[in-house]
Formats: C-alpha cells, structure tokens, sequence
C-alpha cells in the first residue's frame, strides 16, 4: 500500500524480547535459477539504439544475472544499458520521465549501467519483480556491437517449488484464478509477507490478515505469519498503538502510520494463527498486544456505543477500508471493531482471562445493539454512516462480517444494497474481497462466483500473471498513481481467491446453482 | 585519441614472453582519500529535484564513496539519484540525453542510482575523472529526504603524493602551466600511460611518446614506460606492426588501428628510454620490434625516396600528425620517417648492429636528400605537400624537428610560415606541442614563450586544472565530437610544457629576450 503518513520525530517503541523472536523466525529464501521463454526482435548482437525485450513468461521475483559479450573489434568504449523490468508489458510503454504522480520515482524497475569491460557477467544488486525485462542499448560504440549470452534470474521467495493440490473445480477461469492468486501469494512471500515485491515490498497489517488466512489454505507457513505477529507487536507507536506497517531494511522499526481498523486486525490475525497451530507460547507473548489493540479501539466509542467518526480527527485515526475517498468510515469503523471483539473473545477464553471475556462479550452485546439502533436505518434497510447518513457497500459489507444481524436480515441487506448499485464503488481488490466474503457468509456464493470471474478473472483477461494492487474493470489501465507503471501488479490483498475457494467449500456451492 | 578504426576478424599477434614482463612491471596504484573542497548549494537535506554539487577544487581520478542518511520518517521508498562528473564545469551544462555526436555516450561519466536502505554506504564501482561531482535528487519520498554526510574520493595514480621541483620560472602563468602539466602527466599515469583517464582510459602510442618524456623530467617513472612499450612490443598487429594503441582492460589486445606516424614512434620512445635507462636487457627484447617498424616506414618510400602520400590508400596507411582532416600527411609522414630512422641509428649502435646502422644512415641520407630535392619549393621557401603541393604548418614542424635542414634555414621556414599566417590551422595541443619544439630547436624560445601563455595559458583562463585533448582558443567551448561534455579535459598530449620548459632550460632563454 502507498500512503505517506509524516509524525515529526517519530520514535517507535521496540521490544527487544519480541524482535528476537520475530529475527529467530527469519526464513532462509528458497531459490531457483529460471531463464526467459522467449526474446522479443531477436538478433545476433546489438548496437546503438537497438531494443529487446526478454518474455520470462511468468511473474517472477528475484536476481537478474547478463553474461555478455561483444561481436566486431575489442570494445574501445563502455556499453550504456538502460533496463526495464515490468510485472505487466503495458509498464513497457510508458517512459518513468515523464511520471508525474506523487508516489516516489525510486519505485519504477529501471537502471542505467555501464559496462567497462567484457566479457562481461553483470550481476545486479537489486531485486526485480517482473515478468519482462527489457534492454535498451543506448550506445556501445562504431566499433562493437554486444551480445547477450545468457540473461538468468535466481528467483526468490519463501516458498520454493513447494506444490499447492488445485481447487477443486471443472470452470477453467476460477482454476486459472487460483493457480494465479497462489503465484501472487507466493511472490509475496519473502522475508515478511510483502505487500507487493515491485512496491512497496514492506509488511502491512491488513495485507497480513488476508496473506496469513490464504497462507493457512495453502502453504501452511506458520513460521512466517508468527514472525510478523512478533514484529508488529516488536515496534510499535510509543504508546503501544500497532502501526499500519513495519520497515524491516535494516534495523526494525514502526512507521509513524496509524490506521484505526489496521491496529485492531492485529486481534484477528493472532486468533486465526492461534486456531491454525494453538500455539500457547505466541498467545502468551502476544495476549497483551491484542489486548491494546483493543483497548485503543474501544477509546473511539462514544457514550451511545459508536465509533466516533473519523472525520473529526482524519490524520491520527484514519480508517482504510479502501481507497475511495468519498467513503465515510464510521459505520466501516464499527463493523472492523465488533468483528475483532469477537476474535478477542476467542483470544481472552484460550487464555482463560475470564474478566477479560467477559468485558469483551458486554462490550459486544452493547456496540452490536447500538449498531442496530443507530446506524440502521430501518426505512432504507440498509446501514448508514457519519453525520451525512451515507450508504455504502463498505458499511454493510463490515456490517455483515461482524455479523450484527442474522443470516436472513443480512441477505436482505445485499439485496437492498445491490439494488441501490452498489454505491460507493469499491476500488481496490481489498474491498472487493470484504464484500465478496461478506456474500459467501450469506450463502450468496453463486453471486460472489460471478463476481470474483468478473473482476479476477477480468486481470487475467487483461494479462495478469500475478493480481493487482489496483484494478478498475471499466478501465483496466487507470492508476490511481499517476501511471500505470508505477503500479503493483502483484499485490497481496489481491490472492484472497485462493482462500475463499477453500474456505466456504465455495465452489461446490457454486455448483449447485 | 577517440578514433574508430575496424578491420573485420582482426586478430592481434601476442608474444607471451613480451606480456609477461609488461605484466611484471605493472605498477601498484598510489591512493590518497580525498574529500570536495565545498558544496555548492548546500542545504542539510535534499529531496526530489533538489541539486547539488560538490567542487573538490582539483581535477582528480579515482573512486567516489558516498555516505548518505536520510531526514524526516523511515524511508519508505528507494532514493533516486543522478550522478555526474564533470572535469570541466561546462559538461554540467550539457544533458547527455541530447549528445548526437558520433564518440559513445558510454563515455560521459554520468549515473542513475537507486539506494533501497539506509544508512547507505554506497561505494561507486567506477573509476571517475572530474573535479565537480553533482548530484540530483530525482526522488526521495513524501516521508523523508537525504542527507549526504560524507562524499570521498580514493584518488590513485601510479605516482602518488611524490613532489616536483617546480620549474625556476618568475612569470606566474608560467609556473601554473608547469604545475598544471604536471597534474596533467599524473593524474593519465594509471596502470599504463592514458591518454586521457575520462576518456578513452588507453594507452596510444602518440600519447605516450611524450608523457614519456616528460615523465623523465618529472617523476621519473621508469618502470611504467618500460611496462608500456613491453606492451606495444607484446600484442601487435599479425605482420608484427605496432598498433595505435592496446587495450589493458582484461587481456592485452592491439587494437585494429595502425598510424604510420604511430607505430614509427615505437623506436624514438625505445630509443629515449635507452638513453635515460641504458637498460641493455630492454634493448635486447624490443629491438627488433623497432627495426620492424622502420621496416614497414620504409616500405612506404617510393623509388625517389618519397613516402607515399597516404591519400592513396587512407584506410590502411593513415598517418595522424594532427586533427585537421584538410591536412596533407605526405610531407608530415616524411619527417617523422627522417626524425625516426636518426633514433633507429642510435639504437642500432647501442645494439652494435653495425650492418643496420650502416643500412639506417644511408637510407637517412637517400630520405633527407630527396626531401630537400622534391618536397622543398625553393621558390616559396617551405616544404609542400602531396600532389597539391599544400603548404601546411604541420609539414615544416615536421621537417624541422626531423632536421632535414641546418637551424639558419629552418628559422627561414618558421619565418615564412608565419607570414604565410601558419596554414592548416594546428587543432591539437598535440600539433601544437610539435610546432612549439621546432620553434625551440630553432631558437625561437620567445615565441613559444607567447605560444605556450596564449595556448596553455588559455586553458587556464578557462578554468583548466589539467589540459585537455582539445583546445580552440577562438571558441574554448568548441567539440570536435559534436558536445564538450564528452571532451577530455585531462589528456595527456597536452602535457608536454613541462617537458619543454626542462629541456631546453628554456626558461633562461625566455629571460634573456
């Protein structure tokens, strides 16, 4: 996720006990060496000016190596490379010049190199996700041309070549939507769980939930998901707030990012972990995070039981729930902190912290009931939010996982909300994949069947290898970034098809339709 | 020298004993640490379009590291950086994106780097010629900036921190052009002679000739002319000709280049070095190598005992003597032949070979008569040239330096060439040097005097710290190869003042006009 949240002399709090643990579980990447299907405009060698693109015919992320040598006399110059590499071609097409959008430059997969001698074998430092890569030869020299030997990528992930058993299903596109969310996942899975390894290849709290959940499905890496558990409650705001993000370059630290729903996942992804492995000592470590997570949660609610909006206050508790920024968060808000209470109850029983379930369940009982009361609105049959009375599908999509009404209300709810078109489009594969849930746990599978061919299975018509950050089915080019090559195209939160498929024995269901 | 000769499947002879001792008198590279003398637009930190550039106040070549940290929140994005050097401020004003000219852009010493984490200790991997290095922050983030805290250079040269008497000399721009010339000699000696350590980093014969020279007079660097012409010796072309140059970078290869000035010039620089070293062993190993090159000088020589013009066949036989292309080379190519075979005679006597000093005298006779008989034009007064008959400057440096006549009738040449307005305007310090020597050996010291301060001293007044390979003093920003920014302004043809001003005590001559 890109977001730039600035706290002037912002110091994280870091636990060095915690850390340990986080740095102890630090896999060692596993590696393969893999080279490109195909080249595009093949020729012996090439001089100034000449262009050739290599298809490696996959997403893939990793080192690249060039053994390269030269045809014509010895080479009285150095050779000026520019290189490209690009998750999707249409990258290819646009010139990082002439990028003007507010993310940082310092993202875009491109370098200049010169080679002062040759043979050369150029191993770049840096770590590319890409499927294409391009080489443009901006000079050698009238007296030399080069040839490319071999190009190689050792690619990297945390994963290896370990083999995931297909879903179930005879419908060739949902079969190609798993095999291509698991590849997504996959290539996320570095040292932490990235959010995306072209940008900004760093560990998010809500792309966590969504990696660990679609993990537990697949390649069952607990070790990975326990060290990003210890690393968010390792550094954190000084006041033991969790952060949005956690920078591991180095040495670990907390970004100065707070995100109201983000912090109270870190409940949620403890639970989920502890009803994967029951592992007594990480709940132990991390019981008094969640804890706090909580805790800051519950200091939002107003005296009436509901979330205070985030308007009041935008910069030190914002709400994500997805990029639209039209979206108001309250009733969004309430939905994500009924949803972790409930994991919270889960966490206090497994820990035998009785007085702790137990304010946890009254805390419930009253926020839920305030839901109904407050934020329902009876005539419209629908929930809305802030002081503007806003209808969005985020609000009843939280609304429906925290599970404040029952099944047959909830439908009602979809059914309402769809009739009202959806309002407050969805904008990002996040959202899309809470409302897609929030169908499933109505039994509206064959609705969210349609819906995940539709807008997955749209990226793939569109070339994905890999799912997106950001994707816009009416146009399938837009950035909200300023440029299409400045986007991840293989993005965490976007390998949720994986884990639906698996979890709501989702495609026998859509069978029966 | 940036010239483009290609012969197709070219292979070079290399001698293996000859390579061996080269290699054996490889030096080990002196290192001093440096670090910029001031910044120019200083600020504590620096984020995206922001430009810096720091002045170390000298030309130097050598390897930058830099130590940068960053300012605000954890980056949460890779720095984007470019980098250039520049040995002459003028290059920074040039965008290499609109160099047209036919030398590789490979050359222009500019990089584009990306920096993942901080701090970074980012050593460039590069060998850089510059004084000003600017840096331009193409991207940092909304969340921080960079800080440089520390930018050094590690300068290294063959000579290191040895200290030159400076020449006895009370006009100030006079002792600036020998310690400017001196600089000049240094900063080229690498692990062979440059010609120029910005561009083409290699060792040409042409060049070396006279840095060896004036290395005699300076630093006294034996061992790396020995090293230089074991090289020249070592690899040549496969009929045993001397090559313009050899390419060091990997293994030693001649390249496809063959001067006729060039490779006669192996015997002066063997002849020189005999009569600083008297090295008998050295003798003995290239010898031959010299009497070939006269070998293949003469083969040149027509019944009349005329070169050929070299128009005849350019490709094969061109002779350089300057950059002007309107240039006749025969009368030019006929003195270096005279002016040669004079130290081939001395070699052949040192080396007892008395059938060859015999052959060598005769052959300097028939040649040194022939010149008088045919190419002189008694009318005019100076030598002509080629079927044209063109009256060049070039051509009576030529004839002077080679001695073809007594000191009293070269003065009359000098004095009607320069009334003539010196044709064939000079476009090298190279030809320029040339000129300047025969007007010493004819005792003209006052007027090389003027020529040095107005040539020499012009490049300082164009802020020059070393000399560069070309110099028009109408249009000091002139490029010969279609941009300044690809100019070498530390080339070692260009050193030669302080050669001259110790040879010929030249000094004392001036004083006493």
């Amino acid at each position: 996720m890109a977001f730039a949240s600035v706290i002037e002399d912002f110091q994280p709090r870091n636990n060095s006990y915690l850390l340990s643990k986080a740095e102890r579980e630090k896999p060692v990447l596993k590696s393969t060496m893999v080279i490109p299907k195909k080249i595009i405009s093949e020729k012996e060698s090439y001089g100034k000016d000449d262009v050739l693109c290599y298809d490696f015919g996959n997403h893939f992320v990793g080192y690249v190596t060039m053994h390269i040598s030269t045809k014509g006399s010895h080479p009285d110059a150095p050779a000026f490379l520019k290189l490209c590499f690009a998750e999707h071609e249409q990258e290819l097409k646009e010139n990082s010049a002439d990028y003007r959008g507010w993310i940082s430059k310092g993202w875009i997969q491109e370098e200049w190199i010169h080679i002062d001698t040759f043979p050369a074998v150029v191993k770049l430092p840096r770590r590319y996700a890409f499927r294409y890569m391009q080489i443009e030869v901006l000079d050698t020299s009238q007296k030399y041309k080069v040839v490319f030997d071999k190009i190689e990528c050792e690619y990297v992930n945390a994963v290896g070549d370990q083999k995931i058993e297909p879903v179930q299903q005879e419908d060739e596109l949902l079969c190609k939507i798993d095999k291509v969310s698991i590849r997504t996942l996959q290539n996320c899975m570095q040292d932490v769980f990235e959010d995306g390894p072209k940008r900004d290849r760093r560990l998010w709290i809500g792309d966590l939930r969504l990696q660990a959940l679609t993990n537990y499905k697949t390649f069952k890496n607990y070790q990975l998901v326990k060290r990003c558990l210890y690393l968010f409650a390792g550094s954190t705001f000084p006041d033991g707030r969790v952060s949005a993000n956690i920078f591991t370059d180095g040495s670990v630290e907390a970004d100065d990012t707070y995100f109201y729903d983000y912090a109270l996942f870190f409940v949620p992804i403890l639970a989920d972990y502890y009803r994967e492995t029951k592992d007594q000592k990480v709940l132990q470590d991390l019981y008094d995070t969640a804890k706090e997570q909580i805790r800051f949660g519950m200091e939002r609610v107003d005296q009436n039981g509901i979330v205070r909006d985030t308007r009041e206050d935008e910069n030190a508790y914002w709400c994500f729930l997805d990029w639209n920024m039209d979206l108001n968060k309250q009733t969004g808000a309430q939905g994500v902190l009924i949803f972790c209470l409930k994991r919270m109850i889960e966490l206090a029983e497994a820990k035998k912290d009785q007085t702790g379930a137990a304010y946890y369940t009254q805390e419930l009982e009253r926020l839920t009931d305030a839901s109904k009361k407050r934020l329902f609105d009876e005539k419209q049959g629908v929930f809305v939010s802030g002081a503007e009375k806003q209808i969005s599908t985020m609000s009843q999509a939280w609304m429906i996982l925290a599970g404040v009404f029952d099944i047959e209300m909830n439908r009602k709810i979809l059914k309402k909300i769809k009739e009202m078109g959806l309002p407050y489009e969805m904008l990002s594969p996040y959202a899309m994949h809470n409302y897609c849930e929030a169908l499933i746990v109505c039994g509206e599978t064959a609705e969210a069947t349609a819906l995940i061919k539709n807008y997955w299975g749209g990226m793939i018509l569109e070339g994905a290898d890999t799912f997106w950050e950001m994707y816009n089915p009416k146009n399938p080019d837009e950035s909200p970034y300023g440029g299409k090559i400045i986007n991840s195209h293989c993005h965490a939160w976007s390998c949720t098809p994986s884990y639906l498929f698996r979890e709501y024995d989702f495609t026998k269901e859509a069978e029966k339709k």
